[in-house]
């Protein structure tokens, strides 16, 4: 399993992911979900994925390979005029890779080779924009109304984003707040695993304005993990008590 | 979908279900899916239940329906030795009544009819007991290891449950534990609605010890809602901030 945050911000944009890809549990390995390319000064696109691996690498690779010689192909990724269209391609791209290889394998084959993605930027000129793109390919935007995009493992962290999220809070509360969003999956469910990655993207910046991977033994998501525990209790025992009393 | 919690405390037992059942979205219902059966002062026995309705309230029924004429047929819920005969018992028959409904339905039919339930309870001279039966009959018991079982819609409310509880606690932190947990997954999922059901089965009791209906409106359930959205803010806001200078 997976699991991604992507939040918008008035600053800005928030991405989180985790590393854990399993083929069942006792076959567990560590991948880079989360990938970013960038024209310094005009345009950042981020990508996080979840889903089959093979799926999510082959899309990732093509959109890899198309900046590597930018001149000879249709690159949409660092040409397309608007996020809508960037979001369109990979979205293409993820529902041609998954009938490709769906075709391959023929109707009576096995196996479940979808993928989601998250897909954030920012193109000069325009907002910072956050997409959610199906294994169909069609996407959705995030809205005032829905500011921040889940994928793969998403219940056990979604209450406290909904409790928590602000759209005008500041990076450093965000990233704590997807931090302590993460650290309850984690608590929960062993197919989400450390090291994390982390992005940030300040708002016309069009570069990464923060990155960090939260490795095991990391000072800060170890104290937000303990201090969160603590927290948790004392909030806990601040709400009134139950009393019997009250009814029958 | 549904929610329920069991948990196994020191100094008893403690159920709560939501009572909302759903065949899409668009046509919703309440149904009681926590049902108990005491002899006073000899033993308690309650059943809490998620899946496809039918297959629920046709367990329940047939379980009720033994204990109205308990001299004409073999009624291991009230008469059975151990809670282990009675959880076996109760396996037995959703298993039979799963099977029943699919062998009706014949190799072709659509629908799924599986169900879970989680049983609890206490027969003199005996610990309380919790078990979670599968579909297919066979369960499992609660432990020191595993003192609680959710059924249904379980990942939302999971991460509290697992740093609130505390086997010591008394029966009105377990009742405001229980309910943050339900408030969680309330917030985050439509599936599981108000009206809860509320029992309390103090150790050697033997008799419902507290029940109460948590409907729309009850103040102490809205008082737990908000307080601990407020609680959270404040538990958030006492961790330590991410500080971008850390690293790269």
């Amino acid at each position: 399993m997976t699991y991604c945050v992507g939040m918008v911000l008035d600053k800005g944009l928030v991405l989180m992911s985790d590393t854990r890809t399993n083929s069942g549990v006792d076959n567990i390995s560590t991948f880079r979900k989360l990938s970013h390319w960038s024209v310094p000064g005009e345009r950042i696109i981020a990508v996080m994925t979840a889903g089959n691996l093979a799926t999510t690498q082959a899309v990732i690779s093509q959109l890899e390979e198309r900046t590597k010689a930018p001149g000879e192909r249709d690159n949409t990724l660092l040409k397309g005029a608007t996020m809508f269209q960037v979001a369109t391609e990979i979205g293409r791209l993820l529902r041609a890779t998954i009938e490709n290889v769906q075709r391959a394998n023929g109707e009576g084959g096995k196996g479940r080779f979808t993928a989601t993605m998250i897909v954030a930027g920012q193109i000069r000129g325009m907002q910072p924009r956050l997409f959610m793109i199906y294994p169909e390919g069609n996407f959705i935007e995030a809205s005032h109304d829905t500011p921040f995009f889940q994928i793969g493992e998403t219940k056990y962290g979604r209450p406290i984003l909904l409790r928590g999220y602000d759209r005008d809070m500041s990076f450093e509360d965000a990233v704590k707040l997807t931090m302590v969003s993460f650290d309850s999956t984690l608590k929960a469910n062993l197919s989400v695993g450390l090291p994390l990655d982390l992005l940030v993207i300040a708002k016309d910046a069009f570069a990464p304005t923060h990155a960090h991977r939260v490795s095991a033994g990391d000072a800060y998501f170890e104290a937000i993990s303990r201090g969160w525990g603590n927290a948790l209790r004392s909030a806990f025992h601040s709400l009134p008590a139950y009393r019997f009393s009250d009814d029958a």
